[in-house]
């Protein structure tokens, strides 16, 4: 897919509503809503003091817990994200899993074993930095397993997530999506900022040349599992201000769905004198 | 222990040089080492973004961990200090471990099991939030297990810290101190702020009241722990402000010791072309 197929449609909507007919090429990854990078950073403050807010108050209420997922091809973003939407909530808050290729005892249990070790107790926020969709993802494109395997694990997926719904943890997906183009300019930059450098690794050019491929599992997964109980996000991830912004109103306007509340004084503690 | 014991020694050094003869009294909480709470708000601003870039340049070097343990009595600030210090690293730089009552499989184990588990991986930075020091701190208070019990673990924490420390994992310990009029004016100000008030429980009130005792296993703790690989920082922390700007400053001088290095440029990486 060529990068001349973006920048067409600016007005699609951010976040697809229930759209199981999700075509990738719809999605312009430089789209900005409208918005300025200035716009966006002043923005983007108070958006994180408030999922600071609600973290308390849900950390405090303890019915729910979340799992924040974000997926995208590499160098879309996914550390960045987490860098800057959770930057008030801070490591007390929520709790990153980041997984990368799975060690012996992960790859001797069942695929979603690792996944679920990580998910959040109640009152928290786990943030999964690439997640179960891997398996859909790296383990279709580089043919790890057979298409009779991957194509069972949409539906798989799906159940595990009513199942976590239904547990109270609620599960917020998002897609970061980046053009080729935008992707090449971030590898170069690893690769002449030598302080990025180290980041760099050749088996990314390797991974470059599959980008079609990764495009398409990135559609599928997106039109399989775009449920009503955990819908996917694609957020146009080449402007790193929108990026961000997309994410943190996203978390912002679920939490306050929840209607999160502090817990009633306990008997006895009211005009309580501390001596 | 009253509260007029400290106060008298505002010129102690704020942290001990393997001090072995530590004397709980002689530190005074209040202690703010002749700073205004306007300079500690302005000094922990670049002391934040110093820790985020060694943090960054750890993860690069691949050399070393660091495991911060956080001590103190109820309300001693242990939230609040990983809250500021960490606030520019994030979550995605540092792991909080926190460690509450034992469940049945942890207490199957031997005590340290439960702590190793957590300890950082090279490059990575945990925070202990409570540590194996409970074994010789609410473990000896309320009478858990028996004096001939917890009087050997202070030479098996110092054995694992130096095994630690011989693995590259760099033990940065702070013993928040607070004064007991401090503690009274933070537990009232639970009990009478409504979105305070889940956090208080009846138990603090009783923990309270072995105060003289939590102070003595405090003064122990840091007397035989007080390590050349891992000494423990008193910290003076009835201010917020001043115990922030001390934790970073000793974070970031351990930090800046150890020469972190990004690591060179791989073979072929340099001028390479991506396309």
């Amino acid at each position: 897919m060529s990068n001349n197929n973006h920048g067409k449609n600016g007005d699609q909507p951010v976040i697809p509503p229930f759209d199981r007919d999700f075509a990738i090429e719809k999605y312009n990854p430089a789209h900005t809503g409208g918005m300025s990078k200035e716009q966006a950073l002043e923005e983007i403050v108070p958006l994180r003091t408030r999922l600071n807010d609600l973290q308390n108050v849900l950390y405090a209420d303890r019915r729910f817990s979340i799992l924040v997922i974000l997926q995208g091809i590499d160098t879309a973003g996914k550390d960045g994200t987490i860098n800057s939407v959770f930057q008030v909530v801070g490591p007390l808050g929520c709790h990153v899993a980041n997984f990368g290729v799975p060690n012996e005892e992960e790859l001797a249990h069942d695929y979603m074993w690792r996944y679920h070790k990580q998910c959040p107790e109640r009152g928290k926020i786990a943030i999964f930095n690439r997640s179960y969709y891997e398996a859909v993802l790296v383990e279709r494109v580089k043919e790890i397993v057979p298409p009779s395997t991957w194509r069972e694990r949409y539906d798989e997926i799906n159940a595990f997530e009513r199942y976590l719904d239904d547990q109270h943890t609620v599960v917020m997906k998002f897609f970061l999506h980046i053009s080729k183009d935008e992707q090449r300019e971030r590898l170069q930059e690893r690769v002449d900022n030598p302080r990025k450098q180290w980041k760099f690794r050749s088996g990314d050019i390797d991974e470059r040349r599959n980008w079609d491929t990764y495009q398409s599992a990135f559609e599928d997964m997106v039109r399989k599992c775009n449920t009503r109980h955990a819908p996917w996000h694609v957020v146009p991830a080449d402007r790193k201000w929108y990026r961000d912004v997309v994410v943190a109103r996203a978390l912002v306007e679920r939490l306050e769905q929840l209607d999160l509340k502090y817990p009633q004084t306990a008997e006895g503690v009211a005009g309580l004198k501390v001596v």
